[in-house]
């Protein structure tokens, strides 16, 4: 049977068939809002990847009428009558699944009702501008330019913060994290990324010291992109991302944009030179979108048990396939002989081993998305201090570019040219995104704990990947993760696939595992 | 001066700066609804486009939504207030522009406030998936495939004209033809395409029994599909399209969507065997893509005098720049010397008389689209009285095959061999269209009126396009066309533009003046 079949029965047994009338008009309610945020997703992944650079001012108005007609239903007060008949309904009947699905809705109308209309709308005008002058201002390496639009970016996330802080979130910073890392709070964060920092600096420093780099020559293989193209949709329809339900394009940053049900859409970025880091950046993409497509969306599109459980649990899903996947000898087994004969003879002399020693050399780069698995973490502890002191006004928009310099001198211990090797390097910022990064390196822990629980409930799993099968890899995540939506919390569903609660060390230990033999430490 | 510096100043003078308030809050009513409307047409490209096929339902959904919500706000009691007062406002001012786009907007609320929401529903959920099945059953040859999807846009067409019609368009083809081509009757076009008829056969015949055929051995010649549309590309911007503001992609159908202002986007479609046919296609979308793109769409998005003139108009502009400009001795004269540096060595032996005959083959076609410039309005008369048989209920859905073929032996001398080559071909009954084939031939006759004009004003044409040097057609066109919109209907504009009222002399004297000494008749 094959594991496609599985996806649409997978899940939630008989999706709520006791569920009475309101809750079903509920649900219907959902679904229509869905339809028309979904219609946002479209025209947010057409921004990226095909619309004219003249169209953006009607783009911004456009995004801008969806999110505000989006936010009107969801705070109307025929809402909120529907999810409250729904509450009592379901309180009488006490289908659990049902109950956490309630339970999600009225966290997101709680939020949402929370967010002034007036916000929501200069919010989506703002970061359609505010991208457009970022992509333009990288290009020029003109700081001055994107400056004024961090600024307004900044002011609506204290706007937003400040609308959504309660007794838990206290803090300007702790709101804003809530809003993607449901449940995790700012002193958390700094207690974990502390301890990781901790051991880190360490084995960074020992790996430095250790006179090894692996070679990286084939680094600069130059491969025609619309090769590279055709082998990478290959690699990513292998894996499990369904292309009859999804595509792969390009763009400056590469994104997965979970449209709705049948509709994903990734992107990665080519150049001619850099076959591996596309690669890359394509089984990261995928990892979202494989998640995306095994949410249980047809049967409950717009009801958050077909939502992802936050982001940094979808993070571990697209870092499992980038780097526990595809930077192991088992993977290389498997894909280097497919690559070779594709571009063959560019890859002709290339061993296993030797792409597994470029693909986990330990050294500081300036960008991040180009960063190794141990440095990378450094980067976000950057981000996550930076975006704090400016959101909290300790860091002036106009010290950016310096303050960001001074902390890669000191953690990384190189120099930053100009500010498209720096500040202006990340798109988030300009969508608005302040408290999104942290979700990136907890992504990072929550990948390494599956991968832990999973590696030791599959031991054929090396086998499997040396022969090019992911099917049981994949089935194991859709039944541990992918199928839940948001049933349980990350913190729950970490526990419930791993047996405990997440800490920093599978992560260190798989590092340790993989990079001690490499450098000879 | 560049003519692209003229665009934005051309048009409406002052754009209405006296007017009061109610008109304001009106035309920014319109623009906001317009926004909305936009986004649909987004997602209508990225369906023909992009889309992935699993999408389909959804994508009926989100379309259905859209169609929906700008139904509700054209037809809703605060729109009809707003307009009312604007009215009022106006009628006291006495502005003439400010009184034409109101006698428009008035015209498309009485059009709108008849269409009853559920139909509007039913309509954009239907045709998304009946052009989804249409494309399956044209690649499959199963016309029994979409024969139901065909009776159900036949029946929401009789539900749509049943609403429209009125005592000036009593028939229910009068009520659709309206809605494409205002002011035009059923009658009318009957009058017109026999009188076109009975001069275009006796030509035809001539032309057969002239023994002389051009040869047509240059398109066979293969050139590679990412030269073609690299050249294609620069082609379309050479003759005036701005790609700052638009795309050109590919569809199974070739298209032109004017999303709204800075956005415009154009479709073609390639064969390695069919350079002129793809070429062709090209410089047609680009003719609508042209007049899209100067209609005064930033300073009045979503007023009439930003719109079209009717479909007949907008088919003119295409029609112009596709055959009177494309299949011209002068224009080949600049473009096969391009054609040649490009494609070398492919063309290296082509000559200009070559490819004037190549392009002026009059020949009896299956395919309307791939038909010449004479006998392509027989396809038109077919599709008009087919169309009519079935919404009057005189022709069953599954008896349309064989009408179809008999016609086409009839009127052509050739045997339909399957139904991909006959009634399953266009995509115009799928997305619900019927009353909109006959504005394909009132493009032709008003594209050869307008072309008739403006070649008397414009002594040196010829050697402007010999030169590639597009900008005093181009100039002439939104001088007398493009800038207007709705200001006037398309026969008063046809008139203002060449003095007299539509008749097909024009086009039966360019196309007697081109094909006669070409045929030897």
């Amino acid at each position: 049977m094959s594991d496609t079949a599985t996806t649409a029965g997978v899940g939630n047994g008989s999706a709520d068939s006791n569920a009475g009338p309101a809750y079903t008009a509920l649900r219907q309610e959902l679904r229509e809002t869905e339809a028309l945020s979904s219609i946002g997703a479209v025209i947010g992944w057409d921004q990226e990847t095909y619309m004219p650079p003249a169209a953006t001012p009607l783009r911004a108005e456009q995004a801008a009428l969806i999110s505000q007609l989006v936010h009107d239903r969801r705070t109307s007060s025929r809402f909120a009558e529907l999810l409250a008949a729904a509450e009592e309904e379901v309180a009488a009947g006490g289908d659990e699944e049902a109950l956490a699905n309630l339970r999600e809705v009225r966290r997101d109308f709680e939020t949402s009702t929370k967010f002034p209309a007036s916000l929501v709308r200069d919010f989506a005008e703002v970061t359609t501008m505010a991208q457009f002058e970022w992509r333009g201002a990288r290009e020029r390496n003109d700081f001055a330019a994107f400056a004024p639009w961090l600024n307004r970016v900044i002011e609506l996330n204290r706007r937003k913060a400040e609308a959504l802080r309660t007794e838990e979130t206290p803090g300007l910073y702790d709101a804003l994290l809530d809003s993607y890392e449901p449940g995790m709070r700012t002193a958390e964060i700094i207690r974990i990324f502390t301890d990781l920092r901790g051991r880190l600096i360490p084995l960074i420093s020992a790996i430095a010291d250790s006179g090894r780099l692996p070679d990286n020559r084939i680094q600069k293989i130059r491969i025609p992109i619309a090769d590279q193209a055709a082998f990478n949709r290959r690699v990513a329809e292998r894996i499990g991302f369904d292309f009859q339900a999804g595509r792969l394009d390009t763009s400056t940053h590469p994104f997965c944009q979970g449209v709705g049900p049948g509709d994903t859409r990734l992107t990665t970025r080519y150049r001619e030179d850099s076959f591996f880091d596309a690669l890359s950046s394509t089984l990261h993409e995928s990892g979202h979108g494989i998640y995306e497509q095994r949410l249980p969306k047809s049967e409950r599109m717009g009801e958050p048990l077909s939502e992802a459980a936050s982001l940094g649990i979808h993070e571990s899903q697209s870092r499992l396939w980038e780097n526990f996947v595809g930077r192991s000898r088992a993977f290389w087994g498997w894909a280097l002989p497919e690559a070779k004969t594709v571009f063959s003879p560019s890859l002709n002399d290339v061993t296993v081993d030797e792409v597994y020693g470029t693909l986990n050399r330990v050294e500081p780069n300036l960008i991040r998305v180009d960063s190794d698995e141990a440095t990378y973490n450094l980067h976000i502890m950057l981000r996550f201090d930076l975006e704090r002191a400016l959101l909290e006004g300790d860091l002036a928009v106009a010290d950016l570019p310096t303050a960001w310099n001074d902390r890669i001198r000191s953690d990384l211990g190189i120099e930053v040219p100009d500010n498209r090797m720096g500040c202006l390097q990340d798109v988030h910022w300009s969508m608005g995104a302040i408290g999104y990064f942290p979700t990136y390196t907890l992504g990072n822990l929550y990948a390494a704990q599956l991968w832990e629980a999973l590696a030791s409930q599959i031991p054929t799993l090396d086998e499997q990947l040396q022969a090019g099968d992911f099917e049981e890899l994949r089935g194991w995540l859709t039944q541990k993760i992918h199928r839940w939506g948001r049933r349980f919390t990350a913190p729950e569903l970490c526990e419930r696939a791993t047996g405990k609660p997440l800490t920093a060390d599978p992560f260190m230990a798989y590092l340790e595992g993989k990079l001690r033999p490499l450098y000879g430490l």
